[in-house]
């Protein structure tokens, strides 16, 4: 290891997404399914901060919702959850965690897929010096396509090896841009994970968003504190403005790396997304045993529940789950977003 | 009327079929559920014999397994039921009734649509003279088109206005020769409703089968009954062959006569067929209100309570049922016999 403090894990379980309903919903949100292992995406993002020489326990940033299935989830692994007391995005979530953690913190989402754990510790290790120096570190997914659902960043100056200064963060580009990024060959994709001195990034959000950092203070000032739980001050909290760490902080930081990093990464953020990673029978199909296809080709098939049977269908995204069965045509599986919100419309109506 | 007697009629409710799987279970067969309308194909079947000046109270014959739900179907109408010990198709269920009616029985399946109910009444009271004389009279259904899912009747010499002696009952045929069939323009589809005199119909059982005969007249005789039910001896109907009227009667005996009528038949033989029957949205959709449907087209979506959610599909049928969800192309309905028959070998197995 590149350095000789341990970092503090910070598992942001805010998510409620809907792209992948109708399994991920506000009660039970993507990072509590088992999408591609029998383990949790949540139960997989805490296993890959197992290691005790590198890690200290981890702290999970969570809503209140969700208390229970982090307790249990966590099958007795010592952690600190700070309850959110309301959904103000990323940089405030950070900052509740950087004000209970000291040293490095590894900030990641609850719900990635990183299939090359060796590759993203080596990424760590990689960071680590200039994270001891006050950078903040982002690590840039080396991209295999062009996508237009992911952030991009411009790689400038080579720091170290392996480590590069942002040039700029680039927003979801359209299909055109994404190509010209791809073949330029100086972009990576933002996957949303950072490594920083918790001080370094106080002290950004007191340069550039001083609001954030003093009503996330007063919040964990008056936290409610167990010898594993932080439950922070929701009146001094619900003051606090909402914003994502990138646009808060990340674009407007004078020393901001990037270490690109090839580890297997995906978001899934779509069932289109979790059809590619997954294992394909002869036919194509991604789908657990209990579903009955007969003549069918190249599609998701998944249920907790509901008894799924299809006959000569092909390309297709079949997802049941409590009393909900969607049916969507496999590259469409955006179409998810306009039904979750007719049936807002229609349960409003 | 061309009688002055009343008919009886005589409603079938042996079927278990899986056509319709998963709405039609062995528990709750085609018959049982409302497919057309919000009534039940029984209790639609049943409406058609509610004349009191042309009909006497009905016959029930059903298995035992479905006592509970013709009783609640009847909705307090008078009418008998007999309980079959066994199925052993429609030659004994049939006997079964004829030896607890005098004069005519109308034989009709309970989970038949007949939209033109006026047009079936007068094809009643065209084969009436003929009836009263002995003759076992069926009804042949003026086809609309080339099917191959249907036995036909080849009418042959008129023996009365709108009656034909039968020149000869076909098996399902292959495309080609309904299509011959069709254009010969004398064929009609066997719909299996009959009418005949109760003795014409034992009479021709003692002629050509009368191993049948001798067995249903055993398990009536032993029959225990109440004020509208009656049950056969299960001992004495065991050793009785089974056999389908057509077989064991109608291309047996002399005296048979069709009556060609067109009433807006369909014996909903697939989900495709009741596509074809039902009320299409703009879109082309046959469906239950509480289906969220988005940008998709010419599919039939049912439940029975699972939410079904679609966007961006066309050209499927979707049905949901119980904790089951199947989904088959359009025009493929056949499809669900392999389904239900590899669940069969996979609870088997």
């Amino acid at each position: 290891m590149a350095s000789s403090a341990k970092i503090t894990p910070v598992i942001l379980s805010g998510g409620s997404g809907t792209r992948l309903w109708p399994m991920s919903r506000a009660e039970c949100p993507k990072q509590f399914l088992a999408l591609t292992a029998p383990q949790t995406m949540f139960s997989l993002t805490l296993s890959r901060t197992e290691d005790p020489i590198r890690f200290e326990r981890p702290i999970i940033v969570a809503g209140a919702a969700h208390i229970d299935l982090i307790d249990s989830q966590l099958a007795g692994r010592d952690a600190i959850l700070i309850v959110e007391p309301a959904a103000r995005n990323t940089a405030p979530a950070i900052a509740l965690a950087a004000l209970a953690a000291d040293g490095a913190i590894l900030v990641m989402p609850s719900d990635h897929v990183i299939a090359d754990v060796a590759a993203f510790m080596a990424a760590i290790d990689v960071a680590m010096p200039l994270v001891d120096d006050g950078w903040l570190v982002t690590f840039g997914i080396s991209p295999d396509s062009a996508q237009t659902g992911y952030g991009y960043i411009q790689t400038g100056e080579q720091l170290a090896r392996g480590v590069h200064q942002v040039a700029r963060f680039v927003e979801k580009p359209d299909m055109a841009r994404a190509q010209t990024m791809i073949e330029a060959g100086d972009h990576v994709w933002n996957g949303g994970i950072f490594l920083f001195r918790a001080d370094a990034y106080l002290s950004a959000l007191s340069t550039h968003v001083p609001e954030i950092l003093s009503a996330v203070e007063q919040s964990m000032s008056l936290a409610v504190r167990t010898d594993n739980q932080i439950f922070p001050s929701a009146d001094a909290f619900a003051g606090c403005p909402s914003n994502s760490i990138d646009y808060a902080v990340m674009e407007k930081a004078d020393r901001v790396a990037v270490v690109p990093v090839s580890m297997g990464w995906s978001d899934i953020g779509s069932w289109d997304a979790l059809y590619d990673l997954g294992a394909k029978d002869a036919a194509g199909n991604v789908s657990a045993p209990d579903a009955m296809i007969i003549d069918s080709h190249n599609s998701l098939i998944r249920s907790d529940g509901i008894r799924i049977s299809v006959a000569g269908v092909s390309d297709l995204i079949i997802i049941a789950s409590g009393n909900d069965v969607m049916i969507v045509p496999r590259g469409q599986s955006q179409a998810v977003k306009s039904i979750v919100e007719a049936q807002k419309a229609q349960d409003a109506g």
